[in-house]
């Protein structure tokens, strides 16, 4: 295997180790100027500044910065059909609960979702994700969940499994049958809870088509009774925990997912200060979805007090149909950085390490040192906080994925 | 000169006339599928649906969304060096008057614009416009301001002019010198006023090189007699009228400068119901920049009540290295869209029928009819709320300028 030295790096920026950063640590980013990394395969074998080893072969970084490939903890990339029809309804201001109510929302996208064949999701799924390269993302999460159906949601995680074979994004899929009740069982959630269970989560830890189960919890979707029969479920079946907490309302999810060992919990817009002490004392990830405040005109999760309060915060896209039709990660960090103070150097925390503690990864990815993955985004700028202060440009040029130059 | 057929349009989206929509009429967009539009040189010749015209050659939209190229009616464009340093005191709190007094924000870019080259301010330039026109840009209206000196002023204004002969957006320029006081002028404010009027205005009217004077009208920087001394100068040697006005505080700006018949009034956040009554009997236009208000974390300006009372609105990127360092006239559409709750319809109004009013020119600009200029942009979108919808992303594929193709 020939080894390839990058070299002529103005700036690297990385974060370091293979877990989490929070509290004081959280902007704890690593800068070196005049940078090399060196590579062999798909892995990182050195890094320094100064007089760089030799290689067989050479990149010349032209002075760019160059930072760890971005991670997107939160999507829900696969689904049928859009719903910019729903614009109109938004901006007069109707709840989204109540376009739930209405058949509208999410099982508009169910529906879409079910009729759609797998080659059809996994094209427009392929568009997303080449986009999403684009802007320095190499690894994404996805969750299932507009399916609905064992069939569907199925049909769901085959397509992600699918497109980790033919695209370049590296992709960690989620059972996320628990994102609402299907027309089926309509006044029946606790039937759906009991299908789920009983049909769904077993074939799906069969077929290792998951590694994550997450739940919707929230008034009127799934209630904490729910949420922690299903968790429970998916722990049995070795799934690990992720759950979808105080997006509209705090109906105590986030201290349960918290208590059941949940690697992270997600949305946490209207996180009180118990569920920060949850979050804390159990290591949980904050997942924040900056965007989806934005496009919502929502509140912002108080991402400050949970920083002063050690815990790690992940920033994700939360990209899907309804609440965030965005698919840019490098926006969501904007927004973040400016709806939640974060500094730059916290934010790219949350888009590379903790992104990766957020998808069980850490080990392996969100970092530029020795024995990670050569994960790399080069970008036209010469310092971290000129890309967030352009914003809405996007500065990527050149991105590395498992060592090899990505063609875009 | 050859005659060319634009066929195949999927949807054509315009709004008409050649002045700006007001009031309800905001979002009148003429919808037209199946279209076609025959241009001839740099003009428009007919559109329609149904059976085309002969012409001599044809271009295929392929069902695209086709909207006339969008006009940026207020951008600070020309500048010498970026700001992100001051990221970290913004995300901590620091109001800018309070930047500005100590000799940070605009007068750092002032100093920075003074010892720039012509060429180096043409080279940072031409690279901005052609990210804006990637993003279906197709005319802009540009502010000195950087300069706050004769010679620096004129050097703005020169650049201007030079990239008018260099590259393909269209561009209308602004003697903006009333932007801050200069260290020079120290202290003594109304002496710089003085020195604009007798000094400034008539080398740059004599030169031609600037179609508006514009004036920051606002606490500590110009107050209202200064504002109104400096437009009746201006608008002696022939400048039209712009103002920037309520940006952070009423002073009163937007009445004196409606009365005194400003084409526009510029910001307009903290504008009163009187304010708005004199915007409304004057007919002027309210060029309101919601990607400021975004990137301060401000209050947004009224929109809502503006259009309730008939004042037209247009909508600019702002683009300038303090309070707005974005130049994506599609992020500031989306913005207001979701902030002012402005339908896609309505936005598209002040994007190009209300922004070429805005900058004089929507006898030429600012709709595909018949006699305009065939100024047009190609989206890769079946209907207008997508490209609001899907926020952060770029659907312009193909740009038209005067007739002609666009490569980029």
């Amino acid at each position: 295997m020939p080894s390839v030295l990058i070299h002529n790096i103005g700036l690297l920026a990385t974060p370091m180790g293979d877990k989490a950063l929070c509290g004081k640590a959280q902007g704890d980013i690593s800068f070196t100027e005049d940078a090399w990394i060196a590579i062999e395969g798909e892995k990182i074998l050195a890094v320094g500044s100064g007089i760089a080893p030799r290689c067989d072969e050479k990149i010349d970084a032209e002075e760019r910065l160059v930072i760890p490939g971005l991670i997107d903890p939160h999507t829900h990339l696969v689904f049928g059909g859009w719903r910019e029809h729903e614009l109109s309804d938004k901006l007069r201001g109707i709840p989204y609960l109540e376009i739930l109510k209405n058949g509208g929302g999410i099982l508009s996208t169910v529906r879409d979702t079910r009729i759609a064949t797998e080659e059809e999701l996994t094209e427009k799924a392929t568009d997303i994700l080449l986009g999403m390269l684009k802007k320095g993302v190499t690894t994404c999460e996805a969750k299932s969940g507009y399916g609905l159906s064992l069939e569907a949601e199925i049909k769901q995680l085959n397509v992600l499994r699918k497109l980790c074979e033919i695209q370049e994004v590296e992709l960690v899929s989620t059972l996320m049958a628990a994102h609402a009740t299907p027309p089926e069982y309509k006044d029946d959630t606790q039937g759906y809870v009991d299908f789920i269970i009983d049909r769904i989560i077993p074939v799906v830890a069969e077929k290792e088509l998951a590694k994550f189960i997450d739940v919707f919890c929230e008034s009127g979707v799934f209630d904490s009774a729910q949420t922690e029969k299903l968790l429970k479920a998916g722990k049995e079946y070795g799934l690990l925990l992720k759950c979808h907490t105080d997006e509209i309302n705090d109906i105590g999810g986030t201290s349960l997912a918290a208590s059941l060992g949940a690697i992270s919990c997600e949305h946490l817009i209207k996180c009180t200060d118990e569920g920060i002490e949850a979050l804390s004392n159990n290591g949980t990830i904050g997942v924040l979805l900056p965007a989806t405040s934005f496009y919502l005109g929502a509140d912002f999760a108080p991402a400050r007090k949970m920083i002063e309060n050690n815990v790690p915060i992940a920033i994700g896209s939360d990209f899907n149909p309804g609440s965030c039709p965005m698919s840019s990660l490098p926006l969501a960090m904007q927004i973040g950085c400016y709806r939640y103070r974060m500094t730059p150097e916290e934010v790219l925390s949350a888009v590379t390490i903790n992104a990766a503690a957020a998808i069980g990864m850490a080990d392996k990815l969100g970092s530029i040192e020795p024995g990670k993955q050569a994960d790399l985004v080069f970008l036209d700028a010469d310092n971290l906080d000129y890309i967030f202060y352009r914003f809405g440009e996007n500065f990527v040029s050149d991105v590395i994925k498992k060592g090899r130059t990505c063609h875009f």
